[in-house]
């Protein structure tokens, strides 16, 4: 089946905010199976909207609008949808009793135009909201479905996942199950090719690369009649691609992401980490604390920007850092080295570089990363040479490290279980 | 006039990656004047992509196609521009010339499909790309002109940014001309109160609230025949509105985020500083270490995110925590008391809170955090309840950290010098 979104608001066109829905539901929708070969985004206006879904209702089976179901006079994605497949609004008294029921909670008063979110498009489906005042929509017209969900992500993203996720299996005739084989350390292009048969060959399942900042997801997709015999065709693939990335797999699970994967790996060794960080200042352990329950294995963290702090917290020689450079493997090591004995954790990384974009020399460039990991006293060190902005630098820095961090560990592991 | 936005790339339907160029190229070009009233984005395929521009065309004077310039038989944005145009495409040599060099630098051998990057439509101005192998093209269709963008906001930012506003500024008769008034410390919907009876009235210049976590920003455009006509209406609205925010401004320059403005207050009052943080995890510090030159200022950040870690690395007593919580006004006190001292920096921002989802009392719920900023020896203290996730809160508490550090230092000022 084929789907096209349209996404309606002015502040879209204006850049006021990035159109992320527009990437949550593109995936959602691969996820399920569905073709999406257009989306669209149109502002606040009854004409150009009216012109874009009729546009759509031509090239798709489900259209999903999002945006434009507030109470203002602005809003008219409901009134317009309603009007190109010529239906009448009327008021649902259980979404009325929901906006009541919310600003009773929020003790704030009702005025008229609020009563607008309740009405509904005759011979809808109502999908309940159980983050705000507007209801979502589905409108059956023929064998085509018009779907409208509230713009806010934190209303859109629970009502998809919960309400229309299941609708759109009702609709589509096959099942479509996928799973997410996540790698870190290979770059993208070279995981490419390592998979580059499975792709050339593929009929169902199929196989889908996903570069992320440091990280390959490969997303393993089959239809079949139900769920048991899709299971049945993914479950090969992914133990082909098992065999051929090993350990550089670290989840198969799709809700997991590589910081988590790094805390479980520490709870599972029962290791305590603290983090060491100049150049990324702070970036890597604000990720780590990212994942909740973290608590259970990160102990500190140590923002070690200026020499000056180098030293007087971690108790770096001064001499070491004037001879060699803050950014030097020499000095990456003893971070590491000393940030064990400063915090006590048994895992530390330590990162220090030149994020520009100023200071760097030609002999030490800006990009240039070094990354220590101390794994219970055993230190090891790789050199990066990244490029972009001091932004981009940084992120995929962070990434570099968690990806490190958790090689040392499994290194660290099988070496004294041999 | 009318721009339209054509992205293009299968990786943005399958939801692989946010379209930030879209936003990125709508803000810009709201700046320029212009009028946005469609963005689309569209697959690597002949048939859709000349659909698409073919109708953008009919709608727009200026249509900004970004992404399918690359060198694989999937890129055809060129191509399919120069066959709706009707033009034949030659090798620009001076393009040639480029790929060739920055191969050499990367010191990788050069493919036959590489050239088909310097393939120009004839009669097209070629845009040189400083950060990459595919050029910029325009194509001036009568009145109309068609500006073809790679896809890498790495290369399609610099690009837009140095060759095609002059470009766009050259076509549009008249000037267009904004300042940013950019505001902390206020509500949007409470800063859209304030300047409710200016939106109102606007006719030239114009005003435009933009949302972002934690701070307003409200552009100030005007149109004139030149920029000092231009310059000289957009001057008494923007003293209208310093008049009417104050110290809530926290800068009038376009480029300075409110990190940066946080720096050169501390700059310009000589003072040191160092984070204490524990739910934000480093994101604060983090952040700070984004502004390029922050080492005149940054001391040194600790990551006490356990209470073993208050107490060992900043020497909290134990019992203060255990009466307290570790999320209250008197941890938040002693740790920024507390991080002067084992610092020794001038100023401390200290952080505590509940960032989600787990942890959360009836007494105690998730969004509770206490910010305390210690500037040389004067701590104060605010309370916060933010909602949203865990990821949502710890940045909105970044966001309110900064503000309420800038509005310590200025209080602290105001103060000594009465």
């Amino acid at each position: 089946m084929i789907v096209e979104l349209i996404s309606v608001g002015t502040e879209i066109l204006l850049g006021n905010i990035v159109n992320t829905n527009a990437a949550f539901l593109s995936e959602e929708c691969a996820k399920l199976g569905l073709s999406c070969f257009y989306q669209t985004v149109v502002g606040d206006n009854e004409q150009r909207l009216e012109d874009t879904l009729k546009t759509a209702l031509k090239r798709a089976d489900i259209i999903i609008l999002s945006g434009g179901l507030g109470p203002t006079k602005d809003d008219l994605t409901k009134e317009t949808a309603a009007k190109v497949v010529n239906r009448q609004m009327y008021l649902h008294m259980a979404s009325k009793e929901n906006i009541r029921n919310i600003f009773k909670k929020r003790d704030f008063e009702i005025t008229d135009n609020n009563w607008k979110q309740a009405m509904i498009p005759e011979d809808a489906i109502v999908v309940f909201n159980d983050n705000g005042t507007a209801p979502g929509v589905i409108i059956e017209e023929g064998k085509k479905s018009i779907i409208l969900l509230p713009g806010p992500p934190n209303e859109l993203i629970p009502m998809f996942t919960k309400s229309i996720i299941p609708y759109i299996r009702s609709i589509e005739p096959a099942v479509i199950f996928s799973e997410t084989v996540k790698i870190c350390g290979i770059g993208e292009s070279k995981a490419e090719t390592m998979v580059e048969d499975l792709i050339d060959e593929q009929t169902n399942p199929t196989i889908a690369p996903y570069a992320k900042t440091g990280e390959v997801h490969l997303r393993v997709t089959a239809k079949a009649e139900n769920e048991e015999a899709a299971k049945k065709l993914i479950y090969p693939m992914v133990e082909e691609l098992k065999n051929r990335f090993g350990n550089y797999i670290y989840t198969t699970r799709e809700e997991v992401t590589l910081e988590q994967a790094v805390y479980e790996l520490l709870l599972e060794k029962n290791l305590t980490i603290s983090t060491v960080e100049s150049c990324t200042g702070g970036l890597l352990s604000a990720r780590l604390i990212n994942v909740s329950g973290i608590s259970d294995v990160f102990q500190s963290g140590y923002i070690t920007y200026s020499n000056k702090a180098k030293s007087e917290i971690l108790g770096i020689d001064p001499f070491l850092i004037k001879e060699n450079g803050a950014v030097s493997n020499e000095v990456a090591m003893e971070m590491a080295r000393r940030g064990a004995l400063v915090s006590g954790a048994d895992v530390i990384v330590a990162i220090t570089g030149i994020a520009g974009p100023g200071g760097g020399t030609q002999e030490k460039p800006v990009g240039l990363v070094y990354i220590a990991c101390n794994v219970c006293g055993h230190i090891s060190l790789n050199e990066y040479h990244f490029s972009g902005n001091r932004a981009k630098i940084r992120e995929t820095t962070v990434s570099a490290a968690l990806t490190f961090l958790r090689k040392s560990i499994l290194e660290y592991f099988s070496k004294i279980t041999v």
